[in-house]
């Protein structure tokens, strides 16, 4: 484990100043603001490396330290034992320094308004949509006088070399079109789509491309965000990171990937389903290389015989071919351009969309929860998918993040119960993902949840 | 009365986009937001124009109307029967444009921060410094990574041409020497020390140089911003605006004027003589060009006479020698940044400086609390300096405020008692002010108090 | 004379990196360069002088020395016994440092084009006007894909002060309108535009004004630059100063001035008179303040009485109404602008535009050649404007030109003959130059000439 | 052949106007100079494609057009029959854009200066430095005020897979370290450090890194440069080209490669083993993945038998460690910025290194001029490294320039004669790079010599 010993660094950004009192919750160090930060400032320096179990890094670096200190100048951060990897020849990779203050610049601004009672409203739907967008304008993340051009690629992190390949190629072809890429920001088809669009936006002379990392404390320390990423953001949690993704989004893109992935999907189809948002245009692609075609027929498969042909028609899947992806992707986006100007919507942040009410309340996957789901066929297709969105959550829980892996430990895997044609297509899935190895980095895969 | 008819404007500056609940409360035309908004739209787009009285502009335009209209590349105005002088060909002044959109983020800000109860903690002492921080940060007043750099310059708005070329040259020297420079924005001598900058600025091809002006929604009619401000803050009322004078300064000057240079002076006086702050530097400088000498020799008799021979130690007055006055700005500003870098304390905003609580509680000059004042000697210099303060305060209210002349219509002039010879150097230095013309713009000066 | 000891400065603008032939010449002390450039750098350091006699200039400062010295990251300058004047607290004014760096760069470049043979071809009409733009190019004073929007301004340098209140007032409504400004760069209405165009820009928050000064090694000592002007070139003579003026500019404005305005007017109508040029708009406005109008009506007099009626077609006279000289300068912009698309001529340099071959060639004031000038009234009017145009640069050098001064002082004035009428309207036009005292800022005036 | 049938295109970036008589020069299509800017544009439009023999491009496109239209904004380009690879959706990519620009002004520039007679003196070895210098400093490409960080990679344009791979990982190491990359700027080795350093200063936030291709008219139509390029300089013959190399460098990496390779290899080693230059510092570094070591230990040898054990001492050969090259670049930099500060030489192009004369003249590879080469051991090392570098420069002409290659098609192979154990020591090397497939990107290779 090469690490560190001690490093000062300033932000080299413009990260705005701090009050004394923002001040005083990163510096006392019994502070549950400062252990939040901590964590996911090592999460940041744990960059190129490919663990995605938290819980090892965590172990590896328990020497870890990371102090605010203000200076007449406005802070500076000293950090002992860091990852070595995080450094080149001694400096912290430019990239790397500007995450720490973003993540720093978020968990100060979300906790204020959090703790300090009643300055976020999370109790009601309109109330989470408004503090998603505050959360995301004091990042610098929604930009006014900007046209439509901001594409949000999902697939796994744990995906096989020709998968990435793709992924970069598909984010060329995208880059070379001029649009900005949002991934979730670790590795793998969060990774390749932003070096494809570096390459793609270097031979356009684009200088200000953005490469948005969206990521959530729970998350970031599986998928450290890419030193690529230019602009990262850390929402409180997973439903609101999903939320940030969607309203942000001018399209989207998904490529394989495993538990993750699918709950994403099944996400945003909950969401396209809904009456309300039938005639919001929001371009959707899955694609893959040739040799995983089987990924997305699988994944289509069980949308049909679980929401029903109707859900199908909210995307198209493409196999091979990165450039028809991003003609796919330049066509969509018109329609969304001109729908936004018809209707005097923002460009930057798609209020409109209406988001269920059980999409945007936090999921705690615990054995209750999840044995509690509704995995049945007697509600409407949009709610099902939200139910079927909390069983995906529950298995990355227990596969990645640090509380469900504890859990899974201490009382066994996750039951999941309901309709037996659901759970029969949900044992195919997830069959096919764990065939495909599909649901971890390293070792074999122990599965976290029981049918 | 010229008026342009119907013009529709952007922000042509970086407005961060507003969120759906913030656009509600500015287009909703009962909204008591909306018609803050409306009346310091008017004072901004009345520049230029020798007039301060407030109501008189309100009368004038009596047709004036504006409207938030969103729109997915952000926001634009609506204006209706806007005063012809903010247009050149029928387009808007640059400058000015820039503070309507000023404004109107100040106004959302504090607005949002203060009626959504208890965002903003106005009872403490340190949770107004907290909230003057806020609100200046949120409008990139603060800025990090600068040294010590900022000269406040204080002094009438119905000043003499030569006093006004005074000031000028002054700002000249200044910013030959790279200073920037902050006033209360109106015309006179908060005028003519930026426009003396904007020359010695281009002479040093300075292209960021910094003239900010701070205002607050109750002077503002009265003393409507210069286009040359490029950085505009509306403080939520006259304590705060103060407050955040002398927090941002790094060294003030004090020019010739009237009942509301006095109050700021005393305003300074009383928190300099406060016992925590006398290891802080803070240059003060009082300057006049030789035919105005007499001014600042009354001053200075009345500072000795009310608040005793050790309060002329913390200003310096020079006469007719605006070199001399860069020179020793200079000076002081090397002690500042010492200080400042030895004591780790924000070369931005000067948290250490300790502001009496009865000073930054907000004063409402009724001809009650008028009457009230506790003008004599039995309590520390400081404090008598805070009850004086107030009644300059309220005399300016009488004079220029909208709030303030109506009281006077009414009730008649407000009344002031106290102590024998503290009320006789009152009575001699308004005396002077009155003779010497400093009390108002235009017209024979009415007096609104009795001693 | 105060004076700064030695000094050492580095370009702070992108100063080309020279070449080690070019340096060689630069750093012989003997050179006729090194003398050339040594010259012009002490008239550009003498900034803010009021002293046009350049003799004067060069025994106070016998001691002045200049040397160019490589280094690794380019050139430095070292500097002995520079004019105080040019320094703040012992450091040079940023925009007087960037004009040493100008004129180092248009002496080198013209220098190397003239001197190494056959480069320039100064013998063909079309070969100094490709000269002219070479040598304007080189310094980045044409600049592609802009909007025509450069004013020239003429005038005399020693102007009353009424008169210089009046081109700053005209300046500031240029500035307003976003013009930008070229003058001959010295004190007076050269230096009046400049400072009220800073001022307009400043309120359109324009930053990027270009305040252009266009001088000649002849001129530069008796009209050091002003260190308002952020672009400064050196020509290599008076005439192709001149042509460089008429072929950027949009548009001219005539200030009152003395003979050197008067040598600019006759150059101009000679142009516009000349029968290929009709059809080329070129706005050209004569304006002053309500007590100089009998400035312009003399001059107008004299045009009438020397040239006919025919040549006041080409001017507007204003009096007294500086925002009307601006609309003017709106409303002949527009005709230009549309003019040059049309005819696909170049924006930024006006290549059409014919310069008579007497004008274009170098004249040469001696005793000599003044006696010898075609003052009659047998030629076309475009001609005898050229020969007069002569007779004032001759005056003009009589007055301020060291080598003028010299030929003066050794064989008494110039002898100046021709038609009686002419010679009549000659003699009453420059004796009221001299009886307005527009012949010379300081003492009382000598004439230079007998008629 | 997929073309574009017409397009506009103006300058994106800064291209200065152009005069009349420059314009005059590219207009007229019968004119030298325009025909050699179309065989250039054609080469840059032609990017992308795996084609290096240029008589096939020209056959393909012959009805490619390309004509200069002056305009009042600037110039703009008419192009016919354009091929496809270079646009996006009918838009022209901007990099290629640039591109077009830059050899326009290169075009134009030395075209100029060689054609009007004697403005570049071409025959002596300083006034070709000289030209060199200027040609540079006119496309911008010397800058000054930067510290040494230009590391010039060579290698070939037809290198395998895995080789491609690993000059990106080394350009990614030297990328993370800050380094900006100048090649040859066509494919292979030419094109990998750039794409790697993209990501490298992608990682660092590097948004103004350096990716600058340096070529001439008769490489640049087999070797068009790929649109990463940044910066894009081209001068008038190899020699020159070669020159702009070694000044312009801070250090030097070889990559594998063919005949071309060889032939930079023994002008720097030439160079380098002059007397004149043992004290000037040159990191120069050969480095291949594991796979390819054969090749440099090929080289080594040749080297060895040929130059002798002294010329071993210039370089480093480092084999698959691309971390390694980075650190061994940054340590060698240290050197060269510790040299030329202490010598005061310019960081930007060093003047210092004696080019001998042998190599700086053009060298024209005909069937006599390479059978007189004096292949043999009676001169010093550094002239027999001159003579074999012409050797390899005739190759490469034979193999993939359009007049050697007509040449060895109407007279047969050239002939090359000399000293036996110098004949044998190039029939291996030759030998070996046709056996690894190193002479052509496609088809069998025929032998263009005879030895």
């Amino acid at each position: 484990m090469e690490k560190v010993k001690r490093v000062f660094i300033r932000p080299n950004s413009s990260l705005n100043l701090l009050s004394h009192r923002e001040i005083d919750g990163l510096t006392n160090p019994d502070n549950q603001i400062h252990a939040l930060f901590k964590q996911c400032a090592l999460a940041v320096l744990n960059t190129g490396v490919e663990e995605d179990d938290a819980s090892v890094l965590n172990q590896d670096y328990n020497d870890f330290a990371i102090r605010v200190i203000p200076e007449s100048r406005g802070i500076k951060l000293e950090i002992e034992n860091a990852p070595a990897n995080a450094f080149v020849n001694g400096r912290m990779i430019n990239g790397i320094q500007d995450h720490l203050f973003s993540v720093l610049r978020d968990i100060v601004y979300t906790h204020h308004k959090i703790t300090s009672g009643g300055r976020f409203d999370f109790n009601s739907d309109a109330g989470i949509t408004d503090a998603v967008f505050r959360i995301l304008r004091n990042a610098g993340v929604v930009k006014p006088n900007r046209s439509p051009n901001l594409i949000v690629c999902w697939g796994g992190h744990a995906i096989q070399r020709n998968e990435y390949d793709y992924t970069k190629d598909v984010g060329y072809h995208l880059g070379l079109r001029g649009f900005d890429i949002a991934t979730g920001c670790g590795v793998g088809a969060m990774k390749g789509p932003m070096k494809g669009a570096v390459i793609g936006h270097g031979k356009q002379q684009i200088r200000n491309g953005r490469y948005l990392g969206i990521t959530e404390p729970g998350i970031i320390a599986s998928e450290s965000p890419n030193p690529t990423v230019n602009e990262l953001v850390v929402l409180p949690d997973i439903e609101k990171r999903l939320e940030a993704f969607v309203r942000l989004s001018h399209g989207i893109i998904v490529f394989p990937g495993g538990a993750g992935t699918a709950e994403e999907v099944l996400f945003l189809l909950g969401l396209l389903m809904h009456p309300d948002n039938h005639n919001i245009p929001m371009p959707l692609i899955f694609t893959a290389p040739q040799e995983s075609a089987e990924y997305f027929s699988n994944l289509d498969n069980f949308i049909a015989q679980t929401l029903g042909k109707q859900a199908q028609r909210f995307y198209q899947i493409v196999i091979g071919d990165p450039e028809k992806v991003a003609t796919l992707c330049q066509q969509g986006m018109e329609k969304v351009h001109k729908h936004r100007r018809q209707t005097n919507e923002s460009y930057a942040y798609n209020w409109m969309l209406t988001i269920p009410h059980e999409m945007q309340q936090p999921f705690d996957p615990t054995h209750d929860s999840m044995r509690s789901l509704k995995l049945d066929r007697t509600q409407p297709p949009h709610l099902l998918a939200a139910e079927l969105r909390r069983a995906f959550s529950g298995i990355v829980a227990g596969n990645v993040k640090a509380s469900g892996i504890e859990r899974v430990k201490a009382l066994g895997p996750f039951q999941l119960t309901g309709d037996e044609t659901l759970i029969q297509a949900l044992d195919e899935l997830l069959g096919n993902f764990i065939k495909q190895g599909r649901m971890k980095i390293k070792g074999a895969y122990k599965p976290c949840f029981k049918l």
